[in-house]
């Protein structure tokens, strides 16, 4: 069974979700940052930002000291994904149009979802709750970013960007809610999200609008 | 009379005052952003963005965990206040002008300092503490959501906004420090906070700029 | 020794470096919500926002409620603050670009980088968490202010502004590390952030871009 599987890897879903998202959240933060030509402390602040918002605003949420402020790897995984974000730009000279962004993006929206819908279920607060700090967790780095870059937050526009948190946070609090082992509801939560983001982009799925809502009701 | 009237009264003025607030800021949260034309994901956010950020915020300030990811109950209220945004709009075509969004707004604005300056109090902090946490509660909703709309928040620009919230703030800490009941307070601080709103949205009251001062010193 | 001389002396270096943080960074936020013609609510308010901001994120950080909360002395000196600042527009009539305002900025600057190294030291966060909080002390009112003023945050294109509070942070963290002081330790900090700030403004310090890193690379 994939559940049996997962239950005996000898890994914390905890551990592996915060450094891929970490990592992967850095990058694309740091890459948007150089996109609007910041100097390279300004690119590291954005990348770094990106990286820890979410899971900072999780943690003073739920009353904890955030995980950052506490150890020497966080930091280091975020710079990283700075590095990586530098270092593409330097040599591919056009780094911000590369799928591998977009790709990066949403496992960090997975993997951030699930470090959320884990730290929210431990810290036992309502299903409501779980999925909001899931979504909060994972797109709370993106709308800092684009904050800082003085732009509206795209995780308001993009159709399918927070919807993807929010179903996956739901997968996890029903997956644990059925009795899974907390692996397996985080397998599920990221599974879940990273599929839904990658369908969402690739066909192009949107959510209506009131005033398509309006026009449809009065053509009645 | 009244001060025993509101003391005899079964409900406690927190539950009450929170309620009206989720609803009402919702929906105006809701209006702006449909105004906006963003899609029914994004107008849900803002809506529950505007209810829940004065109040978390307040939590956070004060060193507990958010209300709102502790119970399914507010949750529920906000989306009321989304459906009834969405509702108007659809039926109306033209609730973003409607008389009714500024006085759901101004009715907000009073709920929530009254909740910011019960919670203040009880969680004992100074008066200047008391009348800040009752304003951020007031206007924290609003000004997020200007943020996520990507405006400059209208609470630094509308002249007798956030004074309302802090007059309001002010007169609970009064009221209770003469020794009031908390449902007196609380009574008071609702009233005067959204008579002041009201009257200063229909007066068109104004305060001065430094411009103005600056002109008027020199001019001398 | 200095560093005898300064642990003679009868001040906490906390209470010293706050005060002077908060009346320089009102007068700062006041001053640019005076040259954006807000009313005096609202110069307020920015005023008051610039000089908070960095101090509550911090406290909340550490898992503390905000000094502000708990204290008059503190809304008062920012109140002084915003006062000199208004005094300073209504009687100089260009109080925005005299250089008092670029000093009073570098000296919130150091002593609010000092303030943030010594609660998050005796918080026992780690060495970047230390670094971390002093710059998230230093920049955040700073960085608030241009976010209600509707701008992009200044403190990420600055090239030296948020380095400079990195460099006091670290320098706190490695004199604090090698035995010295607090006292020391905060004067270092002050000391050197000031300094950095000051040189980077005056000798037009800069930082380079992933552009110009990207152009020498291909040139060669």
């Amino acid at each position: 069974m994939l559940s049996d599987a997962l239950a005996a890897l000898p890994v914390r879903p905890f551990a592996v979700m915060n450094a891929v998202g970490l990592v992967a959240f850095a990058l694309v933060g740091a890459t948007k940052a150089i996109r609007e030509e910041f100097d390279l402390f300004g690119v590291t602040v954005v990348g770094l930002a990106t990286a820890f918002a979410g899971g900072a605003t999780r943690d003073l949420l739920v009353g904890r000291v955030p995980l950052v402020l506490r150890s020497f790897g966080e930091i280091s995984l975020a710079l990283i994904g700075v590095a990586l974000a530098v270092g593409a730009y330097v040599v591919l000279d056009a780094a911000d149009e590369h799928p591998a962004t977009l790709v990066s993006d949403a496992i960090g929206l997975a993997a951030f979802a699930t470090t959320g819908a884990i730290v929210a279920t431990n810290a036992g607060v309502s299903g409501f709750g779980v999925i909001t700090v899931a979504t909060i967790n994972a797109v709370g780095g993106g709308a800092l970013a684009d904050l800082l870059l003085g732009r509206q937050p795209f995780v308001l526009f993009d159709d399918f960007y927070a919807s993807c948190a929010v179903i996956g946070g739901a997968a996890y609090w029903l997956s644990a809610g059925v009795g899974g082992h907390p692996r397996t509801a985080a397998a599920v939560c990221a599974g879940v999200t990273v599929c839904a983001r990658l369908l969402a982009v690739s066909l192009d799925w949107h959510l209506p609008t009131a005033q398509r809502l309006g026009r449809r009701w009065r053509r009645r």
